[in-house]
């Protein structure tokens, strides 16, 4: 099974009261306990760590890495960044929780801003299966409900996702894309917007469910040798009518 | 492991000479061979059989079904080329060999008559892979050779696919999209260029791992309830103003 | 400008009161009113016509099809069906209103059953731009209300749309992927969600601004010679070792 | 018609006696030219000027930037990058030539390294269509030849492509994905392979043919409001239980 990383900028659950109640420990030390009682090998990362726990050798041993982010994403250092963003390149998994669409390496593997409108209004979220046959809607039902949720709206600025596995349907009138599945080299990208951390999202068992599902989608793949840089082939495997090298 | 069912028109072997020293027993029960190898629990079936082996029994088995056909996509019952279809869109792997890009249930689950240019010339093929990522380029290098191939040239007139893992080159000047990934419904299907039945093609190891890929990439996925009917659901989960069932 | 016909299978005007007090002369020739005052020429057909006024010569001269069928899908040809779908891979338009989802030249072309669920309630439903960027979405602001509709829920069984332009909200808790565009050969097909026949939809700005805009996207463009069927190339462009034709 | 902008690092030409040979007044000039010739509005900027010529107002004025660079992308001011790939999202079209592939805004888009393999030996590069039905294909025939030709091969390290319009096919036994289409945003971007500064290629037909529909195709469009920032919609559409503002 994958081995995973959840990293956290771990803000909230330090300042804020709901979020210390709801996540005593950290929303990260929180996802890798559902993801360990899944039989995963999990390994947590925070912001406040030297090199924010993302060394070169962690993100080697990294089959997939969880991110959570919201308050701090300025703070997380380029170099970390573009760390993260190689290594999905080549291949490591990356799963963007909700307010993580700022992330640094998330915008940087897009191309974009992944601007969104949001409102904290305690409303219901109606998550609605778009892709029945894809593994990360494993187990679930065609659509569950999130009954407090900060809301997030169209138009996200993302490029189109290569599948669309969740739209979300919110009590005040939006719709939005919530589960976005891409990918950047040998690397899977999903995104996932559940999470607020003043809700008690990630102890629903549907979401669990798709945290689980996740890590095993975006499991590494074997696949053929990956290019790190260009590469000069001054030798044709055709022969080259008045080439002679 | 997926349970496999391959099936074949079987005319070639029993009138050519060059085939049935290839392929004594069908392509069918090489390819079946050689997935067998792998530990897949394999079966095959033939246009010769009742229902040309492809009853409704047999698919409900099926994990992943292989087609090879030529010469007689005609003599295939339209029923049973709209049971196949129906199956992959309920979850069946299909994977579509060489000349079977005119098979009926390919062309019905893609909307598009999959017409090319080709040449039987005995010419030189180097498939390259386009995604290095993809689950059945794995094991393999950044390109290999067919000594001996039939041409297919685009046009290829199919939808754009969902994930292009492999481009041809010719020797006679060509480029083909030769493997091109699709999905239906929950199911995934997989086109897959080389297999002339006058060349040893699926002799060839290159070859065989990617049909042995291509059972575990076009294999079922659980997801989520798949409707295979419209449903009306005059109660809503929300309340509906002035509306009273 | 392009060339517009658009056909309706013309039943319920001519049985239900409220449509026929909607449109009285036909959905279609309503709708080809919008868009003969955008400046197109514009022709209408309907299924009790021969052929369903939808001959080999019709279709030549048209650049994108509109269609309407809800009651009597099952009455259109296969033989129309078929000439249709020929003439969008061939590079004809095509755009599919409200419940032709189930329409035989749509379903052939996707290679899916498009099911979906559905309810009459008369509930809101809010259309969300989803791709800012789409010429279908100019002129509209980022969302807007249909005040009266049949709602149409996820998940609507058809291929990952090459762009999704519009998610619908319903007030009953549903979204739905309501604006799809999708390529198969030179032809664009465009599927647009509202427009029942006993609510005032295409009597709406918004609805209008987007038919008009479908008929600019989806019109032919001229592209390079797509073949319309399989050809031998025995004349290579480059050498092949040991051939000679 | 777009008013276009030719952006150039010009050194080669200044450099190079064969480059300079072919584009005595520099590659952005003779492109600009080819473009003019067909009505559009064009202009130059090049590496050399302030903010390499592509500021603010030129940007907010330029509909379709053509962007030629090889041996200086590091020279270019990240600042002017950004602001490229900022007119991009907002709608300005972006045609990457030939080595291009690594200029600054074009990875920042895509969030890829876009590396390859080449090899410059004179080769004969084959141009396959594969996509009839795009407007950049409009006027060519199914394939055709540069006849001297830098070589570029896969794997193209970039997002799997929204439409690919371009195949190479090169005489030492690659191919490449030569014309890639991508949207960021409301812009669209191509990427078109052809172009080394010592062959004739900008000079053939064909090729300027692309370079004409390539105007047309990125062609910003009006669409619907696209945001800049996220935004804090406090006030609801619909009424949320128990949220007064």
């Amino acid at each position: 099974m994958p081995t995973i990383t959840v990293w956290n900028e771990y803000i909230h659950e330090k300042e804020n009261d709901r979020a210390a109640e709801l996540y005593p420990d950290g929303i990260h030390a929180h996802i890798a306990d559902v993801l360990a009682e899944a039989g995963h090998d999990t390994h947590t990362a925070t912001l406040q760590e030297p090199d924010h726990g993302l060394t070169e050798d962690v993100l080697e041993d990294t089959d997939v890495l969880y991110w959570w982010g919201h308050i701090a994403h300025d703070e997380v250092d380029d170099a970390v960044a573009d760390r993260v963003a190689r290594h999905v390149r080549e291949g490591m998994g990356l799963i963007v929780l909700h307010s993580g669409h700022h992330a640094k390496p998330f915008r940087q593997l897009l191309g974009m801003d992944a601007d969104l409108t949001w409102r904290e209004a305690e409303e219901r979220e109606r998550l609605h299966v778009i892709d029945p046959g894809h593994p990360i809607a494993s187990g679930l039902p065609e659509s569950f409900v999130v009954p407090e949720a900060e809301m997030y709206g169209e138009p996200f600025t993302v490029p189109e996702p290569d599948r669309l596995v969740f739209v979300s349907w919110f009590e005040g009138g939006e719709v939005f894309r919530s589960g976005c599945c891409y990918r950047r080299g040998k690397g899977r990208i999903f995104y996932f917007r559940p999470g607020h951390e003043t809700y008690p999202v990630y102890h629903q068992d549907e979401i669990q469910t798709v945290l689980r599902n996740a890590a095993e989608w975006a499991a590494p793949v074997e696949g053929s040798p990956y290019p790190t840089a260009p590469r000069n082939v001054p030798d044709p495997a055709e022969d080259i009518d008045g080439y002679d090298r």
